[in-house]
């Protein structure tokens, strides 16, 4: 793989993921027809799949196995499946369409969604745990379903949706929205990151830049996320661009312009590659390319 | 406490649970304080703690020790809280009052209710993992997480809630409604019961039955419900009886009458109880009483 370009490589195992994600949705009985349609209606909605890739590289650059790092990769992509079936809800955003499709409670319905989001967030864990399957060491496993729990819950993931949702009333400062992409977005990221390091082996030293680098990586991506929806074309994207400001949302560029939101998400990339080259992983070429790609994406 | 009695035994287990609980709530900083709130409103809610004492007795049944039971006792109480907070929204039940206080999102609005329920959930394997730090052995902690994911999951608890709301539109079988006593209900119960004897030390065939005791036992409280809900006094339920009725949901009485159910109340229970006495644990005791003391129950 390492001579294909980054785009390749991305497509490649995407299409390796969804194969598996399928694979590990719950089967039929004794699992209701239409929850486990639910589930999979968003789950194999499409998307880049950038987590669980991240889940990957991160084993691959640490000497680890894609067949390894496959359990933890299908966990986190559900649980970022959930986050958005939940986010879209008419309590929460009010979404109906999400990648072109009608969201999940268009579909199902209010209370289906609620439950199908749940039963992807319970089972993420149930995914993870199956790496003690491939080789993993029950107490890499374990540490890894502790800090999915951690990065996705009230500390992490979920603490960024609530105050998301607090910040709707109007945020006045930059730290308030900088709290809301960290937890909201880089969490999961960081999480992906350093979950692959430990199913490669890492170091205590590696997994901490790994970490770093998916701090900023996952900052850095959610700044050019906000100027993507300043400046983006609505085309290329697939959702209404100024969708934030319609909303009355605040962004980057909205607090410091989009120049320096741009010098923002340069030096956070920059820190994050820092880090890993500091690391000495066995193989870092591709989380570097990964990270060019993340900021740089026009998509 | 072995000369105690049963009520006196699950009072004083339930202080413990509730001083465990209010500490296994994750702390201040980086937790939204309204989200905190919002979890900690329904978690110390009060409630008889059945689930919890079930993973203690049943560690207790097999000579394991309470301080290692606690962190997955946390846990379960936290899933049934989730499942709880969301089955009241307005999307599923629409209930205002809980135990005789208003709903989570009567309180803290639909969104933080939904969102606090995903923190729950995802917070109690956070709390499960916490086993290994109590001496429980890393591979047996993983075995309880998994299980914990697939009880509380599609194939468990969701799947029984979806079942649940399908039956609104009204079931015509009795085997609809068991399917879901059994996932709804009786999963969690089964799935503390055998987390508990995994804690204890339990072989296999333990585990098996200490499954089956909660299988059984977990429909025969639900059945009790149903006739509890029919035959009832208001005032010591401290909830609506015959809500059941007015919301036209079906019940065990309205398929096979009232003596029937009660008979298949005390069948269910003394097939549990069989499978305990055949297994040959250490100290049984507890679970016969518990037993009897869900079935029997006026409260």
């Amino acid at each position: 793989m390492s001579d294909s370009s980054i785009s390749d490589y991305i497509k490649s195992y995407a299409q390796r993921i969804e194969v598996e994600l399928l694979s590990s949705l719950p089967g039929r009985w004794p699992v209701p027809d239409v929850l486990r349609e639910a589930m999979a209606y968003s789950l194999m909605a499409g998307g880049k799949r950038i987590r669980p890739i991240l889940v990957i590289a991160a084993a691959e650059a640490c000497g680890g196995k894609l067949e390894a790092a496959l359990p933890v990769a299908c966990a986190v992509e559900m649980v970022h499946t959930y986050s958005l079936i939940h986010d879209d809800l008419p309590a929460l955003d009010n979404d109906d369409y999400r990648r072109g499709r009608l969201t999940n409670h268009k579909v199902f319905g209010e209370a289906m969604a609620i439950l199908a989001g749940d039963a992807l967030l319970t089972h993420a864990f149930y995914a993870a745990s199956g790496a003690a399957l491939h080789g993993v060491p029950a107490d890499t496993v374990l540490s890894i379903v502790r800090e999915l729990a951690e990065y996705a819950g009230p500390r992490g993931m979920v603490g960024g949706q609530v105050a998301d949702m607090q910040g709707e009333q109007g945020l006045t400062r930059l730290d308030e929205l900088e709290y809301i992409h960290l937890h909201k977005t880089s969490d999961l990221i960081a999480f992906s990151l350093k979950a692959g390091g430990r199913i490669g082996g890492a170091t205590e030293e590696q997994l901490e830049a790994l970490e770093t680098f998916g701090t900023n990586v996952g900052l850095a991506f959610q700044i050019q996320d906000d100027i993507l929806d300043v400046v983006g074309d609505e085309g290329k994207l697939g959702k209404a661009v100024h969708s934030d400001e319609k909303q009355q949302k605040v962004t980057y560029p909205y607090f410091i312009g989009l120049d320096e939101s741009r010098r923002q998400v340069a030096e956070l990339t920059e820190l994050g590659k820092e880090a890993i080259r500091r690391a000495r992983l066995a193989n870092p070429e591709r989380l570097f390319e990964l990270a060019d790609y993340l900021v740089g994406r026009d998509h």
